[in-house]
């Protein structure tokens, strides 16, 4: 891939975790000649989970080739698994894309979306299970790269996930710059940042406190798996 | 500090570093019971130095009182320095505030309107010298506490500044829960994210190529260091 010029477009959509695409994004767009493209259905402010609003700046019906199409995650995903129209727009814009992406629960949704079947693919760690209904392998890894699918687990993983992507399209180097540059040097406060650090106690506080949610998100999967299934 | 209500509020202004911003606003928004305010001088969208267009919904004169401000970094901040509407708005609404806090360059921006003389804080490790122009102690950390002021280094130790200040605001359970959520379990690429770690030849490369920028953001912190002295 040319280090010329770099087509990403994350799909913007309203209630999406905006760090799965803000952290993502900071990345991409500090590496030359990438241009990002912020993309919705409709052209006002898409609003996050937790209230911050952004600006799409292009629409599914027009924006320039892509190189790299990344879904971030979020509640709002739920509700894009049974959204023909976004799913039908990822089918055909990822026909000639280079990379097919995602941060977090975007993954699923690439997945209802058809595009992950018989890949290795990760998500946020509390979901990662459901991409096996999509023909995908689950991976609790931070970065799943395998052929032209690049997927991210949890929000936060956006950072190495896009710091990956760019030292494959840009170089090492490149992407050395930006890390010192966003100053990725991390120094966690607690050591509870995957499943496996966290206390069994938090685990099932979580679990108790997300159940219903988490339900809704797994009807949504299965719904989405046996559409998925009908057309082929 | 109670767990009751917490009012935070982040200075959006033209060009800020986006994830500066976007990392600590996830963290903090995540917290219960926590109202975070966007505020600048106007209410249109506001375009960070890489193009992300975030809606403000606060301004200077109308917000709840605040708990905590906040104010992000990036190459906005040269233009904050010299902008004594802004500067005059921080010192105002910073007298009753529990919490004054920066990520990133926005220290300098607390420095410019007086509020760090005599405290220990910390910045984005190219600008961390300037914050003696102010009266400060430079300090390399991720998070630097000192009193009520709360300094994040550069743009990615805006989740570990957040997270911080919640195990504080709100106990270290929440903060776990939080970190766990956003899976904040960090494998950076590449061992680069701190100068320490960077190579000569990185560091000499970011040298050359930023040293216009970084002489106005020097110039910006001289003039603004003077009139405070004169101030005084």
């Amino acid at each position: 891939m040319s280090s010329a010029s770099l087509s990403v477009g994350f799909l913007l959509y309203p209630e999406l975790t905006q760090l799965d695409l803000t952290a993502a994004y900071e990345v991409f767009a500090r590496a030359p000649n990438v241009d990002v493209h912020l993309i919705w259905k409709t052209q006002t402010l898409v609003k996050s989970d937790l209230g911050l609003e952004i600006m799409p700046n292009a629409s599914f019906e027009a924006h320039p080739k892509l190189d790299i199409i990344c879904v971030p995650g979020g509640p709002g995903q739920i509700a894009l698994m049974d959204d023909q129209e976004t799913l039908d727009y990822l089918r055909r814009t990822t026909k000639d894309t280079k990379l097919i992406t995602s941060v977090c629960t975007g993954s699923l949704v690439l997945g209802a979306a058809g595009l992950l079947e018989g890949y290795r693919a990760t998500s946020h760690w509390s979901s990662l299970d459901q991409l096996s209904l999509f023909g995908a392998t689950p991976v609790a890894e931070r970065v799943v790269w395998d052929r032209d699918r690049v997927t991210g687990a949890g929000v936060t993983s956006g950072i190495e996930f896009a710091l990956t992507v760019i030292a494959d399209t840009h170089g090492r180097e490149i992407a050395e710059e930006i890390q010192l540059q966003i100053e990725y040097d991390p120094a966690p406060p607690f050591s509870c940042g995957s499943p496996e650090g966290a206390s069994r106690e938090l685990l099932d506080k979580l679990s108790v406190r997300n159940r219903e949610f988490m339900l809704k998100r797994r009807n949504a999967a299965e719904r989405a798996a046996a559409r998925l299934q009908a057309l082929s």
